[in-house]
């Protein structure tokens, strides 16, 4: 990826889908809706609001169809990921986008969705923790990294990693100067109050209480992901 | 503050407002809605969907009128907070639910909103950066901190400190390991790419376009605190 010229107008869009985590994608339009010359739109099947898994509703501001063909293409995840994995018209519209983005950006599970569309064969690519053993399905190359770039490709890892992923491709697009005015405007200077958002670091009962909350929606995920690498032809 | 019995259920509940940051609100919101035995809702003037300054289009699940009082009261700042500190259905909203709250949660310029209904007045607070010299106009005392606590108010500073306060104000309310658990699941280990997230640490070529970027609102914003200040009788 080089940095695209200042007055190349930016067409950044996010694919919004019931069930998603928010965060996945308000992160992102927090920081990239903030670059300059670029235009920032939420796309979805319907015209309907979209509620995210905890109920907060979103509205989009056109169709799949009505997409132009986007220049920085944004894939969310979270639980709703799941109920997309054979759909075609999302799978299709992820597909077409891609091929002519000048970046296409994956946060948390939204990565499992890019993998169901062929995406990941060969990709360097990371996932929310929870998921990440269900990389090598699709034919990626696991990288255990809070943001991962690849070519083209920025993925992030879970849920709020989509704000660091996304002053990554500010930087990327734009220049480190821009994503650092962002960060400033956004005030992005974090202090977690507890050392505990990562598998790494969380102390070992917090850990196994969040694998026994994801425990169901994994396993769901992994007999899904274990079915398409049969498509892809992936012997994991 | 003290931790709430687990049997209690929480009612929480975030103002929602034209030209409010977004983040203010879905950083708080991807935390304190998985607070276990509580409710979270967003409340606004009308039920209508509201737009954020960058666009992003949320839905109130209610108005103003049709909240009950809230255990956990959430206030959110952004450009819009300027055009409601005359504005007395809101104000009188936040002074009568704050009355009743057992805890109030004020991020980035949020503060200023509980500054005009009167509420800040020798209270330790915190804003974003760039308000935080107004803080003094509402008779609070400025603490330059990330997330400030006083009493049953938390203050979270700019934007994305709002994450950071929910995970305090989540420990508060449910103890120390329910918010590990939800920083582990929402995966927040930060790692941003750039040091430039307060202006202690932006480069300074970066700090002054920043605050030439926000000079008009700021300046707005000195002279609605000014006069809000006289009718408080605070001289500053």
């Amino acid at each position: 990826m080089s940095v695209i010229p200042d007055d190349t107008h930016l067409q950044i869009g996010s694919l919004l889908f019931e069930g998603l985590d928010q965060i996945d994608l308000t992160g992102p339009f927090e920081v990239l809706s903030r670059l300059p010359n670029s235009t920032y739109k939420i796309y979805a099947r319907t015209a309907e609001p979209v509620r995210d898994l905890k109920g907060l509703r979103l509205v989009p501001d056109a169709t799949l169809a009505d997409a132009p063909q986007l220049d920085v293409l944004h894939i969310p995840g979270g639980f709703g990921q799941e109920a997309l994995m054979d759909n075609d018209e999302v799978l299709g519209w992820i597909r077409q986008q891609a091929a002519g983005a000048l970046s296409v950006f994956s946060v948390c599970t939204g990565a499992l969705l890019c993998g169901a569309a062929g995406l990941l064969m060969g990709r360097r690519a990371t996932t929310h923790w929870a998921s990440f053993h269900l990389l090598p399905f699709f034919g990626a190359i696991p990288v255990n990294e809070r943001v991962v770039v690849d070519g083209n490709w920025v993925f992030a890892a879970g849920v709020t990693a989509g704000i660091d992923g996304a002053l990554r491709l500010a930087a990327e697009l734009r220049g480190s100067e821009a994503a650092q005015l962002i960060q400033l405007g956004i005030a992005y200077a974090p202090e977690p109050p507890f050392n505990s958002g990562s598998p790494e670091t969380a102390p070992a009962p917090i850990l196994e209480q969040a694998r026994q909350a994801v425990q169901d929606i994994t396993a769901r995920r992994e007999r899904t992901a274990r079915r398409i690498a049969a498509g892809l032809g992936i012997d994991v």
